[in-house]
Formats: structure tokens, C-alpha cells, sequence
């Protein structure tokens, strides 16, 4: 038994279950809507701003400024290293995503970990995107993650912590897609 | 037309004929294996190493260190604020492609961009990853992105502009969903 106010994997139980008795008595507390804005720089250097969201019934405040993260090419993808490119950061949301819900689920469960570490890797050919060869996609063919989870654990738990990291948000969007609506503002009117 | 080595939209037309050119003559220089290496610190906190990848037939080796990025969530899931949450990096790696896919088949058409600007946001309710409501996904059930694009250009050509972005590697990922591996690393054998 966990004596009471005791963190399992960063995580305070007691606060996993208050969280989801509040979201059984007001589901819709349970409605999120995160936002990115970006902005091209030049090339294939662009910047994010990450800050507010909408979730638990009202626009959060937490953040007092933002994250800033940048998404920038290769040289052989005609870039300068101005960052991390897209679909390396689509892995880091994998990784972490995955990592992230597989230690809160085992801490729900009183099931500690002592380390988990990942290794990601994505297949994918240029010629889908650049419309050399239609039968190559333009994203990742497929995606290989690699857990190594550490603790006193057996390969039961271990298996059961592989089931907890595919109940990931991040994993589900990536493993069965989503829609995504495209708009076009329009320019302010010149008075 | 444009004089040679002019840069449109920070790339020179006649690198992206050259690697179009070398990919049709050599089609397996356009395979790529990105890389990313994840491990966890505490709760929602856990940190990517982005640094090495395959491509152009070869180990890059332009990045002489890694990129190093952290994921977090805040207050509200449990967290302390201590990166973008997973779900943030989806759609920062899909504003980013996006722009990038837009801007560089434009200068592959001769078709120079003054600014690109993207809000995007993500619906999704947490009532799915947590097992509350069989009914609702764990991922983003929705994702609106609006491009806001200036420059010299007709309605004719934003639409245009539009066709190109949706080119995008990531945008392909996720709108249509990748098959990801799942691998559990053996412990190494005590002595």
C-alpha cells in the first residue's frame, strides 16, 4: 500500500483519482483545445509560439510566456540546422507521449518505474513529396519506437506497461490520423 | 524569369532542380531513417535528443550536437509547466511542414512569398485516454489550421499555395495515420 500523499512516478495517486472524479461528475471539464501559432522565417526555418489552451472548463493562465520552438532542414534538405525538421518533432511527441501516459497509467495502477527510455526511427522516401514517384507516400512509411523500461518489475507488468504507453493521445493520432480542416484568411480591407 | 542563383523564398531554384535531378538518377538516395532519442525524468517531463539521421545515402553528420527538446504538461495535467505538451508538438510539426512543403514547391514554380502565418488548434477530450467514455478517442478529434499567406499573389495562386502545403510529409502522417512498431528492449544479462 502507498502511504497517502506518496509520488509514484512523479505523479500523487490521490491526484490521478481527484482528476478523474471530477471529470466523471462534469465530463465536459474533460474538453481541451491546445493551439500553436507559427510564422515562416525563410527557407525551411519557421517558429512557434506555444502558450495558452483552453481545458478543464476555462482558458488556462499557467503560462505566464511562451515556448518558442523552431522547425529548420538539413543542409541536404536545403536548410542551415535552424532546428529539429517536422517530422523529427512528430517522434518527440511519440516518444513523449507514449512515455508520459504509459508512467501516469502505472502510477494509477501503484506500479513504480524506475527508468524508461526511448528510440525512435521513421522510414521515409523524398521522392512522395517532391511527386517523383506516386507510389511512395509524402510521410513516414513506418515508424519503429524501442521501450527500455527499468524497475522492479516482471515481464507481465513490463507487457502491461506496453499497453498503458499505446493508450497515448499522440499514439492514437499518429497510429489512425485526424481530420484537419484547412482555412485561408483573407487580408485585412485597405480603407 | 529568374536571374540565376536568386533565392526564392530563401531556397535558389536551380538546388531544388539539382536534387530533383539527383533523386530521379538515383532514386535511393531519397530514402531517410530520422531519428530520435527520448528518455524520461520525472511525472510528464521527459527530454529528445535529435541529432543524427540517414539520408542521401549516407550517416548526416552536419549536426556537430544534438537538438535537445523537452516534453511537459502543465498544472492542469498534472505537470509543472516543463516543456509543450506532446499533443502541442503535433501541431507545431504540422504548422512547420506545412509552411516549409508551401514555400519551397512555390519557389520550385517561381512563385515568391512575402509572410506565412498559421493558427492552429486541436479538439480533444481527455475523457478518452483516461477510459472514461468508450466513445471518445484518446487523440485529437479535430485540427483546424488557418494559413494567413501576403505577397503579390492572386486568389488563383493562394489556392495554389494550399495544394502545395498539403504535399506535406507531416500533413500526410496526420491526416492518414502511419503503422508504428513497438519493440521491448531486454534488460542486458548480469554477470
Amino acid at each position: 500500500m502507498e502511504a497517502p500523499n506518496q509520488q509514484v512516478n512523479g505523479f500523487k495517486p490521490e491526484d490521478i483519482t481527484a482528476t478523474i472524479n471530477a471529470l466523471k461528475e462534469n465530463p465536459a471539464m474533460a474538453k481541451f483545445e491546445w493551439r500553436v501559432r507559427n510564422k515562416w522565417i525563410n527557407g525551411g526555418h519557421n517558429r512557434s509560439n506555444i502558450q495558452d489552451f483552453y481545458g478543464g472548463g476555462k482558458e488556462d493562465t499557467s503560462r505566464t510566456r511562451p515556448f518558442v520552438v523552431d522547425n529548420g532542414e538539413p543542409p541536404i534538405l536545403l536548410g542551415n540546422n535552424e532546428g529539429p525538421n517536422p517530422v523529427e518533432f512528430i517522434l518527440h511527441g511519440l516518444a513523449g507521449c507514449m512515455t508520459t501516459t504509459m508512467v501516469l497509467h502505472a502510477a494509477a495502477h501503484g506500479i513504480p518505474i524506475d527508468s524508461v527510455e526511448t528510440k525512435l526511427s521513421g522510414d521515409w522516401d523524398a521522392q512522395g513529396f517532391l511527386g517523383l514517384d506516386p507510389t511512395v507516400r509524402n510521410g513516414y512509411k513506418q515508424i519503429h519506437i524501442d521501450f527500455k523500461i527499468e524497475g522492479d518489475l516482471t515481464d507481465s507488468q513490463k507487457e502491461q506497461l506496453i499497453s498503458f504507453a499505446q493508450k497515448s493521445p499522440v499514439y492514437d493520432i499518429v497510429t489512425h490520423g485526424v481530420p484537419v480542416n484547412i482555412g485561408l484568411q483573407e487580408p485585412e480591407a485597405v480603407a
